[in-house]
């Protein structure tokens, strides 16, 4: 069952029980007693205050396994948090115990080519909480680099912190396609990615914006958050057919300027291409399938680029921004909150699509 | 006197009478009668209804020149207007009679190198409206290309219509300093172009925005208008002083990621420059003398690109669509109007200080 | 049979008959009698003096069509065209009869909002010589804008000057892979287009440069034009173990910064994507089949950016200036050469795969 | 007294002494016995085989500081060095002992802002050798971080080797500018840095290059080394003059698409706005004064970008791999070579003009 929004936090004292949500194996997520860790050298010892649950989360819980990555001991899920610093290992001077914050789950090496290129978040040796073999962050207490902290101001609440994960993705999505203000851009899509990017894209003074999916009440919800037009997509109408009259809701019929793919689907994809504007980009946020047949003379001779994300960088500190002033709200994205021993249920929530759940959080 | 802001208009039948504001020369300003012009191949006829006064209409009128541009033969002022179609030339079918339209100030060869490379602001051919010895648009009746008229819906007032002309400058001031979501913007000076940036720099998500004025009434106005912070300039305060205070007003006192320089003063400019983060970037936007004293090493060895801007382009409709989705609203920067008969009263009005004018415009 | 490259002309006088190449109907190409044509105002006239036949008229010889164009009526070949200025059209002064010029062979409308953003090769209005339903130049005399003519020093042949066409193509691909100097570079296939776009990425400082084919011969030319590795296709192994060692060619078994695809095959099209670097860019400019399966994640997920090339842009003074230096030097890409009256025989030679031509010329 | 160069070297055992080259103070440079230095984790120890002198090396000697740095305790000099790998320190993985290596001069902090935004040149905790108070590297034997070596194969001598700092300012120099391939550059000053962006720019494809100098020696000595024009300055001549002078050298009278500012001295740096083309970008390399007088509107209303320089990032595999390959060379820079115990003579050579240095090294 849900349980009201949290708003304050008292820092512990003594505390010395740990717990974490671990997935034993496959379909076997449990609540467990884990032991309490102490910070090393650059590192602070954090309460996790509030964890989303990620699709990605849900997916490893089903299956054991994400992609290339299968978890074959017991796993700590969870990547989506914000906390309160509890201790300070060696060296710490940038943070303080009491202070708020959201915790970056990506930690890279930043020592290899891509790290120092400014791409931290293609290192190869990077260690993402709670993909296999790395723990995540789903218990009372943890450990994080320092450097991958992220202060957040009183404004702030612990749940909007650890929206800040899923909203990086939205963040870096935007960036990626390079829209600019007043430019316009598709998002195909209107699940939580989907509207989380709509949110960034409105900052960003992107428009118009064009939104499709194929349930009215997600687009009902869309247009709610400020989407420009919707378009719900018609099984079984030839793509062609759909990019055509996608672009028709566009200046001149020329399509948009930028594409955000945020299903994961190939016929969404395919659509997506044929409905940009010659010389734009399609952007590929969504996660399908590896093969997927694309109309390539169709984006090539159009010079349309084709782009991917993967996962997301330097997007904390400007979400921070964005949320603190008020100018990004997000809360309403999350629809479901769990007390921490309840963590299970939570996984229910996300599971059941009859929740109509966006976002859904444990708190601790 | 000022007149109340005029929301619609009717098409003139038979009109004959067509007048125009010409500088005479120097100092000698008249409303007097011109012919009635027609429409060339690819050109409209257009009954100007509104126009606002520029800084550089003011300034040739005092001068009889403007920069490199001298005022040799009665010239009509007025380059920031919005009208309605009155009549085609032959070969327009982008247009009809009847369309509400602005009309954008700088008309390009369309053939030389910087015209192709997308950059025909810079077209060393450009006719732009009342630079000498190009004729404005201050008159009731102008003609000019279809191609450089943008259609202005009916949620678009004329008043607005014309405001899009320096309102483009504002656009191009934030494209050009390549400022993103989230980034961090100091704009020096309040007067209406730092305002006009101000406001486009809060639709594109820019955050935080600083910004600097000697008169605290013009820094009210822009906090008011959704300024971050407000910094008031000390006369006689050390440059260096001063760009470390604004430097303390942005993340850990390093300065703006980007900079927008608008009053054109050397001291600000350096301030300005001083003030700008690492790797960042200031462009001047204000135009002062052309000799000025600047702390080379200081942006060099930092790598802090400098930059400049001359006019806009490719702004019109991106602008157009921000104001008429309602995400960008600067209705209020037009402090005073008047009817075309009174044109010599509205440029009074501008050369007035006491008026605390930000945009006078004229009507027709 | 092949004629020995011309090195001079002179400006014919009073010449007034005209023949053109022309494509009656599919499979019937004949050399016959046009009417000379007069130059318009801004156009000038010129005499052909040399043409390379390119693949895609080659292809509208055999199949009456070429992608989405077909050729209803007859239709005049040919557009790498370099000749002299033999009269010009009213209000020409870039140009003098007796001036040496490269035939720029798309004409863009110099109006739309692909042309004004410097992107005039997308310009939906654009006639390009010898795409259906255009005449192409493959005629004793043609007229063209004096705009889109580029003079050629003497430095320059006529056959070079023709080149200019196909080496537009390799230059546009070179900046529209982003590839810079150090940078490493795959090219996938070593044709006339492959090895154009060798030629223009070693003087650009690409290093080193892959190349792969099937076709043993082809690689050691490669090899010879400076290809720093080649590597040989090996029919029916898998596109992941060729992924994998073409990407052991490069510096750390990272793969390829940027990859240019020049053979418009689907499996090297994936092999492509596997070699290229994290991060970086992979670019189609071979053309074949519009659907093609990709495998999306491996790109999406590694932030590769997939791009395709149509024709070029602003390419022409720039290869001008590299072959008048004698930095670039493609003379031996022109393995045969055929009289005009030959034209036939020319086309011949092209479809013939035993004569192992790269680039087939006819001179006038 | 010069030496003849070095093409091989043995790798010392059992070596106990250590020297290096200190500047005790203000004009006291010494050879000195120094401990030998154990390498560190993650550190290797170096037998230093050639070092460059740079110009600031020879300012530090004259003046005991540079810029804002000076030193106020005895400092080994040298930046510009390679040598031999010859002892690891723990957790060394990606060097050998009898490697030879390429030094990059500057040790980043690898965690702050800049440094993961893929500057880390801009990093502010940057460790630079020889700058105050950093030792350097004129020693026989010092401890460098394993990151910030880099493998040079046996087709590059030390020599070449050292020669890689001073040119990493040259890679960096044209990557600033953004010149591409077949666009126009200007280069202002043939000294050293001068003449290593010109052999950058021709490997890069630059052309056509130009370059001034007040001394027909290095005109002379460009132009051998492949600039396509060169120009005197004539002293006394007016900044106009000699930019209109300049500007013709390029298409079209338009000036260069890009420049790059090597002398440092104010008269040059605005010549070089100057002559830059519309739109173009002038990039200081050299280092002068701070307070510098600039024709602001000269550059803004052109939208010509103000760029500097500072130091190098992510050059040396780059340009590893540009000489290694023979597309790049530079060895004819080194005039003068000294032993090791025979550097003041070094220091002598670098300040006597009459000796014509142009790069002076010290072996060991």
């Amino acid at each position: 069952m849900s349980i009201a929004p949290t708003s304050d936090y008292t820092i512990p004292t003594n505390e010395t029980v740990n717990k974490a949500v671990m997935l034993m194996t496959k379909n076997d997520l449990r609540v467990v007693e884990i032991d309490m860790p102490q910070p090393e050298r650059d590192h602070v010892q954090v309460q996790v205050k509030c964890t989303g649950i990620c699709g990605s989360d849900m997916h490893l819980c089903r299956h054991g396994e994400i992609g290339i990555f299968a978890s074959t001991q017991p796993l700590i899920l969870g990547h989506e948090s914000a906390g309160v610093v509890t201790a300070l290992g060696e060296g710490v001077t940038s943070l303080k115990v009491g202070d708020r914050v959201a915790l970056e789950a990506g930690i890279p090496c930043s020592s290899c080519d891509q790290c120092m290129m400014g791409r931290y978040h293609l290192c190869p040796e990077v260690v993402f909480k709670s993909t296999p073999p790395h723990h995540g962050q789903l218990a009372k207490y943890i450990t994080h680099p320092a450097r991958w902290l992220h202060k957040i101001p009183e404004t702030i609440s612990y749940e909007e912190g650890a929206l800040l994960e899923p909203l990086s993705v939205a963040v870096a999505a935007v960036d990626r396609v390079r829209v600019k203000f007043g430019q316009s851009l598709l998002i195909t899509g209107c699940g939580p990615i989907g509207l989380l990017v709509l949110a960034v894209a409105r900052v960003a003074g992107v428009h118009p914006i064009v939104m499709t999916d194929v349930q009215q009440n997600r687009l009902d919800y869309a247009k709610k958050m400020g989407a420009t037009e919707t378009y719900k997509i018609v099984p079984g109408q030839s793509e062609l057919q759909t990019a055509k009259e996608i672009r028709a809701l566009f200046h001149n019929s020329e399509g948009a300027e930028c594409v955000l793919e945020c299903t994961g689907i190939e016929s969404s994809f395919r659509t997506a291409i044929m409905a940009t504007r010659d010389a734009g980009t399609c952007c590929l946020v969504g996660v399908g399938k590896n093969d997927q047949t694309i109309p390539v003379n169709n984006f090539a001779m159009r010079e349309v680029d084709i782009r991917g994300l993967f996962r997301y960088h330097h997007t904390y500190p400007r979400a921070i921004g964005l949320i603190s002033s008020g100018m990004l709200d997000i809360k309403h994205m999350v629809t479901h909150r769990f007390e921490f021993d309840d963590a299970l249920k939570a996984f229910d929530t996300v599971g059941d699509s009859s929740a109509n759940a966006l976002k859904v959080q444990i708190m601790n």
